[in-house]
Order: structure tokens, then sequence, then C-alpha cells
């Protein structure tokens, strides 16, 4: 149902712009400019940022004359004024960081080889690994807005918890935001990972503006992170993203290969790529990566990051197995540009970020080769710059986007 | 760059949301009922409503009472007083309507096995069509709010023309949008089908309201429309759903297929069921389809129709591939549901009008057994109510939509 604007709402609107623009200035930024770019006028900017000042959000911090006229005042983000948390939970890896107002690394922490088969003793580990980034930090935690956990999905964000993810067994159901929030006594919010890293690439993407992109993430499972007119497409129920029944083609299947238990295919991501596969075609090229490993998320997870490894060390057989599966992922990235007609794709997520930008060249050629509507755009092809810390990002990012971003839906009458 | 609010558009965007809300009012509405659903105050209502009097768009209808209380006055509107047309380019068919401001089919008009081989004179050929419809429909030429143009993609729609659209080869970079403006005299702009689909399924859909759907187009080519949150999703360049090289299933490939000349597989959507591929294993199975018809868009075209009359007629070996095609447009529809999560798929287009809702329970069955978030939630599968009409409204409701309707977009400051 169409509502009216909601006049109430916009001084509240209009303050999260203005505080989005100077959070977003990188050195600073004058009240002109701010009237420049917001296109509000001279008198509101003023009365926002006196509020701001009081607030201790901003500091006015130099004066600068730039030709005729009144020197302007730089307002300066007092960026370490309010604080978020993210932690990823990626079966390889637990990543988390303290971000600043500018979105800025404060202090980070990074456990290989989680223990996960025990959610409870799980989130206890976590809930003092942020105990622990807080005491390193030296921040007080009044100023912490909140934490932001990121793990793979399915999960029923509303309620907290995980729905059936096909990478954390033990976790099904289980609560994760009531028990953290219990445990740390703040804000607690639960996040996609490929949502969280779309997240993550909005807020620290370059300036000229990210606005339609499909982010491929690759960590212990891989799903794509969807911008569409710079907002993250989430899905009705937050779960958006889900390519694991792609197909990659028939090319990757080698002889005797089982279909997947899911789809019934051979060819698709999920079974393609999986850990199973992956160590077959190893071992059969004479890279010793045991069978044990497939027994476990852990050790899958590590068995992987051990063929990245050698691939970097300069294994050639093992360097044409990753390069494989990056051209599988692009096989789907490939479907996705084209289902979405976006003009970027970003390549990142803890497993990417091992490689180091190889098979970037690769990736781009199958994407850009692909695309049906080549004439009219091509599409930029790149690595995140984020390494394996874009999930933690992106969920500290998640809890500063729900509490301080200005939402035009914000202006409508509820 | 975040925008502030434009105050100066408040008053038009609140138009504009008023008007909608008596457009979509189906049995009219009053001033006090459109202050509740808008949210806005009565003096607002009441100063627009005025407008929309004197400019003729709304009359006053009748005096109800209901309870206590000052009797209201239903608001109707003049539905009449404002139209548009929607022509729909289709290899298979050409189908033009005239929509009134409800979104009523006025007047329409179908031209099976239309003659496309040279765009100028089908442009022609169009104008006339236009220009019948006009005249049978006996209103005044001055009500007409333009003309939607809608074909295949890819195209380049700010400039007006195709831009090597795999279904009508002639008319790579042939404009469309100007000839027929000079012809017309009238505004006149370009749709992509599968876009205009959606189009037409958002404005005409029940009004619970469809929010996240994806629609699929099932014409002489196939494609998805997307809806996120209520809106079409474009793409950067507005041609998103294109889907051609999704696969369907390597169990959809019979012996000797010829691989894609596009993506190399053997399973894209776009040769599993391309029409040569369906008339060798119609012709395998005892079915006259002559392979003269592959020569041309036309001939496919009319082949594919043989093929849906004989299914329909009782054949049960048409009936068997053409369940097979269902099933492979289903798989497609699986995909994006997943990587969108959306809960609503639609099915539709001429070659699915044909069918007459067949196969729709087998394409439910694919979509909602295939969905991975299926713990959190179904996927509703129907047919679209619009038939052939689907794209042909689609391009008046684009008419409409472009010069009427509240964009909250609006509201910010450019």
């Amino acid at each position: 149902m169409q509502r009216g604007t909601n006049l109430g709402r916009l001084g509240d609107f209009n303050q999260a712009v203005i505080f989005e623009s100077i959070r977003r200035a990188a050195g600073g930024v004058s009240r002109v400019e701010l009237a420049e770019s917001t296109g509000l006028s001279p008198q509101t900017i003023s009365n926002v940022v006196r509020r701001l000042l009081d607030e201790g959000l901003v500091r006015e911090d130099r004066t600068v004359v730039l030709g005729p006229g009144k020197p302007r005042t730089v307002l300066e983000l007092e960026a370490d004024r309010l604080l978020s948390l993210g932690v990823h939970v990626d079966p390889g890896m637990v990543s988390v960081v303290m971000l600043d107002l500018r979105g800025e690394v404060v202090v980070s922490k990074r456990v290989d080889e989680p223990s996960l088969e025990d959610p409870e003793r799980a989130l206890e580990a976590m809930a003092s690994a942020v105990e622990e980034l807080i005491e390193a930090s030296g921040r007080p935690r009044g100023r912490i807005l909140g934490v932001g956990v990121v793990a793979p999905g399915p999960m029923d964000r509303e309620r907290g918890f995980l729905a059936a993810p096909p990478l954390l067994d033990g976790w099904n159901y289980v609560e994760i935001v009531e028990p953290l929030r219990r445990r740390l006594d703040m804000d607690v919010l639960l996040e996609k990972d490929t949502i969280a890293a779309a997240l993550a690439e909005l807020w620290k993407g370059p300036e000229r503006g990210r606005e339609n992109f499909v982010f491929m993430y690759l960590g212990a499972g891989i799903g794509a992170g969807i911008v569409v007119n710079g907002e993250v497409l989430r899905g009705v129920s937050n779960n958006a993203g889900e390519v694991g029944h792609f197909s990659v083609g028939m090319d990757f299947v080698e002889e005797g290969a089982e279909p997947c238990r899911e789809c019934g295919r051979l060819d698709c991501l999920a079974v393609a790529f999986s850990f199973a596969r992956v160590a077959a075609s190893a071992r059969r090229r004479g890279i010793d990566l045991p069978e044990e490993l497939e027994a476990t998320v852990a050790g899958r997870a590590a068995g992987m990051n051990r063929l990245v490894e050698l691939a970097l060390g300069g294994n050639g057989e093992a360097s044409a197995l990753v390069r494989g599966g990056a051209r599988m992922v692009a096989q789907v990235a490939s479907r996705l540009s084209n289902a979405l007609d976006v003009d970027e794709v970003i390549f990142g997520g803890p497993l990417w970020a091992a490689l180091d930008g190889r098979h970037l060249a690769t990736v781009a050629e199958v994407i850009n080769g692909g695309f049906v509507a080549r004439d009219l755009h091509g599409i930029s092809v790149v690595s995140s710059d984020l390494g394996h810390q874009v999930g933690a990002i992106g969920g500290a990012c998640a809890v500063m986007d729900a509490l301080l971003s200005p939402k035009a839906s914000a202006l409508l009458l509820r």
C-alpha cells in the first residue's frame, strides 16, 4: 500500500544523511561542502552539526581559506566515539573485528581451525573472544553499539538462529543471538556471510560508489551477495544468495563422480566444488589429502586450505585444481551477472583471500565472455581488498547500518 | 552520494500517492479512507482531491453513511480520462492493448504470425495497428499518455533500439522509439518483455501485494522478470532477466545433441529448449514438425505453437515434450528463487498462456522441492491471469508508471 511522507521523521533522516556524509568524507568536510553534497540548506546543516558537536560525534578540526570569502571550518569525525563489533563464523576460521565510525579496523583477532562442533562451547568462546578484543582495544564498553554475528545460511535472522545450515551440522535451530546478548549484555544481530560481505564492500568500496554488483563469497561454503541500486538484496527471509545448486558445466565432472544428494546433478557447484570431489581429484594427481579430513567440517576446511597452500607453494597439480575451482565459481557468477545485469563482480572471502589475487584474470574472462548484454557494457571483475576479514567487517557494518544509516523508507508513514 | 530530502517535491509526491491510492481502490474510496491508508492529513487529502476533481481525474460518485458521523462522499476514478497503449512484439505474435487508468483493457488486438523480417515495414504495421486501435476505441487522441513498445532483449532502452537480440536478427541496432514517435506523434518508450511482464503483474496482481517474485516469461524466447521489495529489478542497462544460459540438467539432453554455440554447454536453456532440439525430439517421436520451420524466427514460433496445440489435442508424445519444456524452465526458476529468496514464482507469456494452466503442479513441485530455505518459507507458484496480453499490458503500465506513479527516490535532492 502506498504511504505518504512522514514529516515528523524528516529531521531524523536529514541528520542521518549529514552524519553519513561526514562519516564518508575521508579528509574532513566543511559545512559549505555538506550543503553542496547533501542539497540541504545551510541552516539545516548548521543545526544538525551543532547537535553532532554537542554529542561529541564530530569536532571542529581546523580552518582553511579557499580563495575569497569566509574561511571554512573543517569538521572531522570523532571516529572513536562509537564502535561496533563483527564476529564471522566460517567453518574454516573465526574472525573478530572492532570497527570505528569510519569503518576502520581498530583491533582484530583470527582463530584458525576453530572448534565448532559443540555450539554452546563455541558461543562461549565467541563471547570470550569479543571480551578479549574489547579489553585489548582499551576502549570503554559504553561506546560499543553492538555485535554483528556472521554465519553461513540458511538462517532465521529475525529469531536469531541457523536453520538447517549445510555447513554447521550441530547448529540446526540453535539460538545464537539471545545467548550472546545475555552473555555480553549488548545488542547482537545475526547476518548471513554473503550479505555481510556485500555490506562490507558497500561501505568500504571506493568513493565512486558501487551500486550494482555481485559478491562471490568463497569460504568453507560458496555463496553470492547481491547489491541492487546501492542496497543489499536480502530476500524475503534474509537468505538471498544461495547458489550451491547452480551448474558449473559438465567439463568439470570426472568419470565416476557421484551426483549431488540434494539436487541430483553431477555438476552443481555444491558437489563439483565439494571437498570430497576436490580431494579425490587431488589424490588421483598424487597430492596427499587424507580421506579422514572429509569426516568433519573443520577437516574439510583445513584440507581445502592445505590445497591452496600447495598451489601457492608451486605445486602445479594443486594449482590446476584451484584454478578449476575458480572457474567453476566464475561460471555461477556469469549466470548471476546475466540474470541481474550488474556491472561489477567482486571475489572475496577467506578462501579467495588465501589465493592472493591469483586466477582473477581467468574468472574475469569467463564472466565477460559469457555476458549476454556485452554490447551494452562490460563487467568489472575485482578482488575484495578486505581479505579474510570481509565477513566480520560486514557484521560490524550491519550493526552501524541498522542504527545509523539513513533509510529512504523511513520517510514514508507507517 | 547521500542526498537530503527535497521539500519542494513533497507536494507532487503526496499527490501521486493519493492518486495511486484512488487508482488502486476498486470500489471507490472516501477522503477519510485515503487519510487512513496514506497516513496523510485530512487537509492534504482535501487539497489534492480538489485538484484531481478540477482536472477531471476523479469524480464524487455517491454518499454513504457508515454508523454515526458525517456521511462520506465516495470518490471514483474517472478511469477513462487518461489512457495508455502497449505494443508487444514477440516473434510468435504481436499484441496491442489500450489500458485505462485503472489498468483495465479498453480495446486490444492480436496478430498471429506477424511479419517481422523487415523492421521498417514492421514498424509501419505497428504504427497502423496503434492507429486502428485508437480509432476502434472511440477515445480522443488527446487522452493518450503514450505507447510502451515491448520486445525481447538485449536492448538499449535509453536510446530506443535492440542490441544484438538473438530472436530478432534483422533488428540489430534498428531504431524503434524515434520512428514510432515521429509516426504517431506521441510519447514512446521501449521495455524488455520480461520486465514488462513483471510490471503488469505488479499492477494487476491481487491486492494483498506481490512484493518479491520471479516472473518466468515463456514466449518465442524465455526470460525472467524479477521484483524485489515491490520494485522491478532492471539492472544497469535495463537488461536484467537473461537466463538463457542457465543449465536445465543433463537428464534433458538426448544422445547426439549439439552444444550451445554461445556457451558451449549441452544443457543450457537456450539450446535445450531451442526449437531445433525440441523439433528433433518430436520427429523421433513420430510428430511431424518439418525442418523448414527452423529456418526463420516466425517458423520456429509457429512450430512451437503447433506442438502445444498437438499436446492440448491429446497427443501424448507432444504432451510429454511440452511437460519436459516446462520442467526445464522450472529448473531455472528454482536456481533464481534460491539466489533471490523470493516467495512467489509466476509463469506466463504467450507460450505458457497457450498451455492453459497445464503443468503448473509439475513446475511448483520442482521449485519448492529445490528450495534451500524451505524450512523458513514456501514458494507460491502460480499462472499469470493476463494470458498472451501480459507483455502488452506491461508496456502500457510502464508508460503510466513513468508518468504517474510516486517514486520515493524523487523525494531526494538531485
